[in-house]
């Protein structure tokens, strides 16, 4: 096993960025440098003690305007398994109804001296005006339909680990694309490193400009998935789907939902991901989820070891502020 | 006083467990093994230092799908005290439909890479089905009406700190018997330390098979009472006798309330428990709570001390697995 | 940077207080004790690796019975940065409906032998009652409209920092004067250290004995807060106005808002200040919240040092009492 502690000063350059806002902004190099910090990370959670020094008295907020316990607690993990000291604040949004007290939250915040801030927003853009009113480094855990960071390195990372690159990779990205973070982050990443992109929906749900974003569009999930390396599915997010077209489970699960007949018009390598929770049977063939070619349970230990990646490279970057 | 580090590994020999999900299946030297231990581990938390480095670095996962401020605080503090990082996950059961969630939650936490995970559930074998699909040491912490070990384990140390030994004391463990895993718990540990143990509950508390629980039976308080060591109240648990004969609260405490005049049945030197938190004037007079011959405080603080030195067993138990 | 443990020892005397239940009771001395000692807090919070080792091994239990992410998350960073090991327990209000329930709580959390029980409790008196049942050292975070000492001394530190002292001071306490511990408190506090103190608020929003509490009383913004050193305004209390007559909030801000106009009688050197959060429009103007003379934001780091203090203050002065 391979310390973390030993190596990474020697081998990983300096993330340039003060906050982790999206992976839109980022180059290459950046991405590549934060994937190679989680390698090292990865090795970390696999020790029996588990545990570095480098944020050793350092305080890490985590904010969440929206519930969510997986993400929460791998953030809580990858702080503790750095040494910081880190503190848990969930914000219901009846006590936020105003622009004005997400600033007086920032700044209150800030002034207890927080080193880093880890938020998650209903509100696309909220994370952004938070971090130009705060002294500390920010890191987007999800803010509303715009962006997850974390989620599209931490699936770049499991993708690369197995198939030893990013670039020219099929990957067909499937689902409820429209009000998908996840996937939004996924494109610009998966482009940033030179991968071939498809998103598969039916048109109600695709965004408006996705034929912008350098991706192929299909209606049709065996076309899409035809020779594809990775199938990433997505969770169906029926609870941000106000007003718009809901399809039946039954039929959207024959149509877009992942089962075998239509895993076979991938490559025979290729590999299942998912960014969890998911709907089983709505999404997925449970046998499949959990079957040979899925990356699901492996993802959940990259996003661990990519958020300790991210938590000690802006640490890192962090100016004596103060 | 003594420090837990310093002669716990010379004397105590080693729990042959991965996990703790019950008292059944546990042999007396088991029981007594984690005893001894307790006996250390109640040193610990009287020093003003009250802190460990045995779990250092490790990753403890409370995991509880009912709430319990009481048992998951006295873990949460167990683990901090040996040194471990220690992250809180309330589930609703909301979330948490199907039995195949239960199983993609053990398999998310899973691939977090935690050492330790204390798991209470509301259906009996939840956390059996649990440990079988995670790679760490499990606690039950309480599943349904099945086992509390850790309940069990605590009052047998308070006992046997107060009398000596558990063997040939009489216990009677006294009401609401059907929807208890504590009274089950100590039946079964009670008995494999050769205790003689009483059970006392009006015919609709009782459960099914307590016959063959190696159990004398009751229905009269006063009989029940008569000579014995040891009185157990239980926690009327109102809230699981779905649709069952609830009796009223005032006719409850006339027949199987411990009040001054039944608890004269008992010996001089009768002591007297509750798991808590108690419903005072409904299972106890609550002059007896905080009277001479109550144990009740007591048991909480063991509490703590039985939980450090069962996450500290399991811990030197775990396979180097990562 | 001055490093608190290198000259805490040798120049602050000791609190002679095992629990800090109120600013009643005080010796001024006490007060700038507790004032001296943030004083270096303060830079502990402003360094990089922001963690002492003084509480280290010692367990802090944050018991709210009224939720307060501020004042929690301020007592929780405290501690941590002294190297205590926190634990939050919220309690709901349903859960608690007897005196004895909140006996039975301390008695518990007790015996689980914590070093500092810091408490909120939406009842005067219960933050007392409960000192007198624990062997530790209690701090009241909140005791209904009762006091809340720790947010009378981070005012009283963050007008020092500016004034370079209390006495003589002019301070003005505007508003729901009532039902304000804040006010409360400070009106104590800065009493005992010589300021002059005057409230104003409606007749409706004044306590009964006001004036028996050493303070010039005022119904006129205009008036009282002419040649004012410190605007000291209050949090509209609505949730706390049972029955009582509730001002619209257009009406409140017109006579009893700080606007520009009305802070224009107080001295032009004149600080304001807010214990947080704010209802911006009700109670203040948001620019004069955002402005030159608001310490509204210093209260927060202020709030910060002033619990560090507290906390290190009482521990030194436990007793080795387990």
């Amino acid at each position: 096993m391979i310390s973390m502690s030993d190596t990474a000063p020697h081998r990983i350059s300096p993330f340039p960025h003060r906050h982790l806002l999206g992976i839109e902004g980022l180059q290459p190099q950046d991405i590549l440098g934060l994937l190679d910090r989680a390698e090292e990370a990865v090795e970390v959670s696999r020790q029996v003690e588990k545990r570095k020094s480098v944020l050793s008295g350092r305080t890490q907020i985590n904010l969440f305007f929206e519930a969510s316990t997986r993400t929460q607690s791998s953030f809580e993990l990858a702080g503790k398994r750095l040494g910081a000291d880190v503190m848990n604040m969930a914000v219901s949004q009846s006590s936020v109804k105003k622009g004005e007290t997400l600033i007086d939250t920032a700044a209150t915040l800030n002034a207890m001296h927080p080193d880093l801030l880890v938020v998650r927003h209903h509100a696309a853009g909220a994370v952004h005006l938070l971090a130009r009113k705060v002294g500390c480094s920010v890191v987007n855990a999800g803010d509303g339909p715009h962006e997850h960071p974390t989620q599209a390195l931490l699936d770049a990372l499991t993708i690369r680990r197995h198939k030893g690159k990013i670039a020219r990779l099929t990957v067909a990205i499937c689902g409820d694309i429209a009000h998908s973070r996840v996937a939004r982050s996924n494109i610009i990443l998966l482009n940033a490193l030179g991968a071939r992109v498809r998103v598969i929906a039916p048109s109600t749900l695709l965004p408006g400009g996705i034929d912008k974003m350098g991706v192929e569009v299909f209606r049709d999930m065996r076309e899409g998935l035809r020779d594809a390396d990775i199938v990433m599915m997505l969770r169906l997010q029926r609870e941000r789907m106000n007003g718009a077209f809901i399809p039946s489970v039954r039929e959207y699960y024959r149509y877009y939902g992942l089962d075998q007949e239509k895993l076979g018009y991938a490559r025979d390598d290729a590999l299942v991901m998912h960014p969890g929770p998911m709907n089983r049977g709505v999404e997925i063939d449970p046998a499949i989820a959990d079957g040979p070619q899925s990356l699901i349970r492996e993802q959940v230990e990259m996003g661990v070891a990519v958020r300790m990646a991210v938590l000690e490279a802006l640490a890192a970057h962090l100016p004596n502020h103060h």
